[in-house]
């Protein structure tokens, strides 16, 4: 089962997903795609990884790490499918990151990495832009890299973890404007997901809607506006954003509310 | 007026304080402080300074910085007044740190730092321990350091900004069991309130309930299992937290559980 949050009429609603992304809400209406705003469909931390695949730590020149570097992204980064994210205008490079996303689905702490996977409920993706031009160290990049608004798309839905035989074995693509950009298979992770929820929960207690974001393999390359850039993991779900100039953005947003 | 969060009777209400942390519910009720259940008095995203007292920088030997350093703290730290927080058992330094806290009460984006302290609703104050052990880089440090269960007290209450005429002119101090181990001035901050907001609100936008813990100057020392710390910024609050054992915590749950 695939279940996402929606708004709709104003309301927002939980959903399960079905055929094209048509949703179907608790009283049996069925809506297309289209129809409706969709929203992160997890709200908890997200917990998110810097070079967990070799190949893209060796694209940025670093040596792969010995223990996970893990940040925090906080809620005002996280958006929704088919939603915009904006680019500021003065900088030289923004990149995507496509990743698969682990959800909890009960509460964990002091859990061994052979029962991990009983803790997750099902499994997202997301798009963990990064403004290059701040980066000072991939380590735990700062907040003008990773920290902006709408910066992190994530969806369209959670998929349940029983469909997906193997987290360990999908292939991650990004298209921008149609044309392949990054591939990669979560085979390559450096930390699997099972050996996240351990290390995170031997010190920390994840929660039910916590998301761990799991890194991205190589093949980065910069955004623009009208980029429109779809993130892909196979059997999980495919994700669409587009680009827009956070100056348009902003003015269109002043003239709205001048109105 | 001071505004705090208790659990009562097993329900969260949202109360004002009165002298002596009395607590007034919405019914009328008046509850003593040892009455209730502290919660955090906000529950928005943090953002915590690094090195924001030149002092504390120096008493570390890093040089200070010229730009905020600022890190996330996910929810699962926020713990609130008279609570405890448990210290690992086989770490050699957990240090306290005493911090001014501004509490945003609007939306806040592209705001100038001198409409800022517009956008604040109140004061609190926090406790933001550390577990130095694990420390590799303060400028935005890991999340066995900085993000542990129950790591941040913050309280006990927001007091309203009309109450507090200077924010960077107020004493903060710790004392450990009674004794004074840290002492210094809001008027020391490097990035003050206004500018935070400026700095953060540029490139993100801040929401009501959030929180800009400011840093804590010098004077940090280790503190151990049966050790009250309370740390108090003068005129917004005094924070009192009990320091118990990790294991000894998890047995008595686990105990607890089992019965």
């Amino acid at each position: 089962m695939k279940h996402a949050r929606i708004r709709y009429q104003g309301e927002v609603h939980n959903v399960t997903v079905e055929d094209a992304n048509a949703v179907r809400l608790a009283d049996g209406t069925l809506l297309a795609e289209d129809q409706v705003e969709w929203l992160p469909p997890a709200t908890g931390s997200m917990f998110a990884l810097g070079l967990n695949y070799a190949d893209h730590a060796a694209e940025l020149a670093f040596k792969a790490p010995t223990e996970p570097l893990v940040f925090i992204k906080a809620p005002n980064t996280y958006t929704g499918h088919r939603q915009i994210t904006w680019r500021p205008d003065n900088v030289a490079y923004m990149h995507y990151e496509c990743e698969l996303v682990a959800v909890i689905g009960k509460t964990a702490r002091n859990v061994k990495r052979e029962d991990a996977l009983d803790y997750v409920a099902g499994y997202t993706v997301c798009n963990d832009y990064a403004i290059r031009d701040y980066l000072e160290n991939y380590y735990r990049p700062n907040l003008r890299v990773k920290n902006r608004d709408c910066t992190t798309p994530v969806g369209p839905y959670i998929i349940d973890r029983s469909q997906i035989a193997d987290p360990q074995n999908l292939k991650l693509r990004t298209w921008i404007n149609g044309e392949l950009r990054q591939e990669g298979t979560t085979a390559d992770m450096i930390f699997d997901i099972p050996f996240l929820i351990e290390y995170l929960s031997a010190f920390m207690t994840l929660q039910p809607g916590d998301m761990i974001a799991t890194g991205t393999p190589e093949g980065l390359a910069d955004v623009v506006p009208g980029d429109e850039v779809v993130v892909e993991v196979e059997g999980v779900g495919r994700l669409v954003n587009t680009i827009v100039s956070e100056a348009d953005f902003f003015a269109a947003k002043n003239a709205a509310v001048a109105k």
